[in-house]
């Protein structure tokens, strides 16, 4: 293994933005007093992101980060639900959920274990403040913060895995892309970094289809951050 | 106090450029079997750098890492002191010395309190990797790494001052540069950021006279980061 660096993929594979998203709505629905089904409204606010980001990487929209996607959708999906007597300052406190999702069980003890040989990174279509903020508040050790926003190009874009590289002063083949979605890990080995695939089979909810992935298509292959560990040989 | 993140200049403020550059230079010439004064040595490549970058400010030279400027004055330097019996790979590492600073004796635990009221990071003109090595190493516990190179403008050009505020996602106003060098904090000043003076009367050496510094000139004047912990309430 020739990996110096490890870069993780955030919402999904280092936290469990479902859950976390749903409480934060739930919370939200009792304070202001409105019944909805949050699983479903969480659900689609995270499905409205993909088509937003998707708008940016084709140029139709300027640059935009994430907190700013994720209040457009927000406010569209609130109208469209008739939740119409919230001030500005609540939507964004809502808003801003996505800065405190929790970290899946695994998570602070396979980074801490991670980071005693590898340089460690995030490398997430969330911006910089998104991140560091979520970092703060569920002790994330990352060694530092990198994300999309830093090069204006979201994943998978290959602007955003060999600038990872290059702010980190690492040839694309020595750093290792560790996600929960093949599509990400397969743009990323497109461009010469390493790939680890970590399943995250309750991402999207309880009795989801697993992701398809062929035998020996990444570098490694693993069920939770701990499981990496043992096989990165920390 | 309106501060919600402290951002950090870092040679001479967080670590002990000199002294670490020193031993590493004595070091070297030990194992290359040559003698040099390398305190006038580590002096002399530190003097190069404000020029070096300052063609890069004034358009002179295209955006250049200060791991590309320090290995340019390192190589003039060495050539100068007739040392050119060197391999590519040891002026490489010695180059890298700059990723293997000390923290000042206070550092990790000033910066370990003042992490617990606010989002601390670097704002350095040292590049991305470079900062991230010299914070594991030393144990530096910054919520986030930024730097000069992420804005592709040294301080103290205004875009590295507001593009931190920026992607830490606070105002200007909200956001404390802390730093031992008036300059850099007056420029801070100048485009609305607040200012917390450090003085590091060694950073130099010793014997040297110290920064003016006129009463009231920073929000705050600190002698050390625990000084500076006390000060802001934590």
């Amino acid at each position: 293994m020739g990996a110096r660096a490890l870069a993780f993929d955030v919402f999904g594979t280092v936290v469990d933005w479902r859950s976390s998203v749903i409480a934060e709505l739930e919370a939200f629905g009792k304070s202001h007093g409105v019944e909805q089904d949050w699983a479903t409204f969480a659900d689609n606010w995270r499905k409205g992101y993909l088509p937003a980001m998707d708008r940016v990487r084709r140029g139709e929209l300027p640059w935009t980060r994430i907190d700013d996607l994720h209040r457009m959708i927000l406010e569209e999906l609130l109208r469209d639900a008739g939740i119409t007597e919230v001030s500005d300052a609540d939507v964004d406190r809502l808003n801003r959920a996505w800065h405190r999702l929790d970290p899946w069980p695994d998570t602070v003890e396979g980074l801490t274990r991670l980071k005693e040989r590898f340089v460690i990174t995030t490398l997430s279509n969330g911006n910089v403040s998104l991140l560091t903020n979520m970092a703060k508040r569920a002790g994330l050790p990352w060694d530092c913060v990198i994300s999309a926003e830093l090069f204006r190009h979201y994943k998978p874009d290959p602007e955003a895995y060999l600038g990872c590289a290059d702010l980190l002063g690492v040839r694309p083949d020595e750093l290792m892309l560790v996600a929960a979605h093949p599509g990400d890990l397969r743009a990323a080995q497109h461009v010469g970094l390493m790939a680890a695939y970590v399943a995250r089979p309750l991402e999207y909810g309880p009795n989801q289809r697993a992701h398809q992935v062929t035998d020996g298509e990444f570098d490694v292959t693993a069920t939770d951050f701990l499981d990496l560990a043992d096989q990165l040989g920390v």
